[in-house]
């Protein structure tokens, strides 16, 4: 069933008419185009894609399921004339995306008679399984973070700074694979690597420097995400023991994944293997997260998290040791939720440093 | 009069005893300091800046004017506890920035004596004008976006690929003059000159192509944009034309720029010469727009702004004429109002194509 007609099936679901989608990444999950500051009227009549002047024209004939309308003048009145239009009495909108501002001006224009329903994660919740189009985006865009990975590999050396690197890795990303990066990549070099959000720093390599690079690809609005640990040179027996530890907790991890299972039992799997290690408080994040048209998007893989895994759920899973400005280990991969186990989408990308 | 301070006497003249800032750009400029999803809550007696562990030490250093409290746990439950021992009792907060959902969460914490009050412009109003240090940064980023246009004039020709010269660009910019840029860059060649919001694509140029290139740096979060046209080979005498007229209006526009002058009238000079050579249609868009810690910020500078300039503004000029699927010029350099007349900025750069 197409995305449209879930969301039909929902809003009959939760009383409401029509659906005010704001999202852009909820507009690409609906349409499969991207357009900024554009908006859909999802309703059970007919449903509008609401953009202006630079992608009209466009959007007429890639965007078949939807009547295209030209912002031409006041968004917030189009918006109300079409919710007239349809004699739509109860209208929800994303209240985790639009702005009060906004939500006021609509408010204002809309019929006083139509009711304004906030609304959380009503087309978040469906893209949290992904379809088999999904999943095809998703390992494209991850077969070409492995490439990536790889030439990285190959170019990585001592007198490089950190910033050099990542550039010619997004060079490579952009020009040779003519895609997008999912998210500004990191290079965390020598005792960088401990500071799980490090901004990539003009530091050069040095011999037998550790070097964290985390990564990600987007295609077609799919994005990849993949964590690899590069030793030039010596690997000393403790950053080995601390290695191995950080792989088994993810290997103990990828082993608990399939339909059914608690979702904070992943978490704690990964957990309790670098706690029982003594290393537990330097594992300070949660194990991963949901990717798909958002870096981060649902299922967030926590101790917190209550729900239980369905197929089709595609996360990260990326376990990790941070010895404060010392060094820090993160390996992480990607997985796809089976019925009865997991695909490692980025199987096929060696682990050995 | 330190921005923090003249937030602070803004509060008395609409009186609030408080303001939430949640949008980036206003928290960089009363703190000098950037920091991603934190708030600041500025007072009459004291305030706090509401940050997470990715940047909590380091804000400690640099933030000296503002109490630093790490967000651990609930950011909604932190703000309300904060708002108590203030004994707040009027707390506004960015209407055009806070996300609705937020909006309600914070509202929901808040003690209900506490009146909870939209604002619009509240921070951006004082951004309009620009102090010394920031003009300083303003035109440092403006000469890196000099130094980028010349480098790109230098390597532009036939063969190249838009995307494979708008990355040797972006390298130059990250690499050589260790700074960002301020948005994607457009490269625009041939025809494609000719779209407003042209994406840089694959098309290759051609001898005797128009290039279009629109380019910023950002300088410690200071922005700039300028646009050039390099024409690769022999200038048809048509195109010879429609670029005396573009740099006609530009100039027309710029010797009217001075404290006082409406806005709208600015946009009018250039707009009438374009119309009167029998143009006016094939300039869509509003002749320039304020830059700052933003590329887009106030004033805008269009036919339907009714204020007057002041003093340390600054903004872009750029006229332009896009004839449909033949090709486009625009000129944009950027000024800084003065009582008198107006800095060119950008005045060093070459418009000869």
């Amino acid at each position: 069933m197409s995305p449209l007609k879930r969301i039909c099936l929902k809003l009959k679901d939760k009383n409401l008419d029509a659906l005010l989608v704001s999202n852009s990444a909820n507009i690409r999950y609906l349409t499969d185009y991207e357009a900024r500051e554009s908006y859909l009227l999802v309703s059970l009549k007919k449903s509008f894609f609401v953009t202006d002047f630079r992608y009209f024209y466009e959007a007429k004939k890639r965007v078949p399921d939807f009547s295209i309308k030209l912002i031409d003048g006041s968004l917030f009145k189009l918006i109300a004339k079409l919710a007239k239009e349809l004699k739509i009495s109860r209208l929800g909108f994303e209240a985790k995306d639009l702005i009060y501002a906004e939500q006021q001006k609509i408010r204002e224009e809309l019929d006083k008679k139509i009711d304004f329903v906030a609304t959380y994660d009503f087309v978040e919740e469906l893209r949290e399984t992904k379809g088999l189009k999904e999943i095809k985006k998703i390992k494209m865009a991850t077969r070409m973070a492995i490439s990536a990975m790889h030439f990285a590999k190959k170019i990585v050396r001592p007198g490089l700074r950190e910033i050099d690197l990542a550039f010619e890795i997004e060079r490579f990303i952009r020009i040779e694979k003519k895609a997008g990066i999912s998210f500004p990549l990191i290079v965390a070099s020598g005792p960088n690597s401990s500071f799980p959000h490090h901004i990539t720093s003009k530091r050069k390599l040095l011999k037998n420097d550790i070097v964290l690079i985390d990564l990600g690809v987007d295609f077609q609005g799919y994005k990849s995400d993949l964590t690899r640990v590069f030793f030039l040179g010596r690997i000393p027996s403790y950053v080995r023991k601390i290695y191995s530890i950080v792989l088994a907790a993810q290997n103990a991890a990828i082993r608990e994944v399939r339909a059914g299972i608690p979702i904070k039992n992943i978490d704690k799997k990964a957990r309790q293997l670098i706690i029982q290690k003594g290393y537990g408080r330097y594992f300070g994040h949660a194990l991963g997260h949901g990717i798909g048209l958002e870096v981060h998007e649902a299922p967030h893989i926590s101790e917190k998290n209550k729900e239980r895994l369905k197929a089709g759920m595609v996360f990260t899973i990326e376990p990790a040791i941070y010895l404060p400005a010392r060094f820090g280990i993160r390996i992480e991969d990607m997985v796809r939720v089976g019925e009865k186990g997991c695909e490692v989408l980025s199987g096929g990308l060696d682990k050995s440093g």
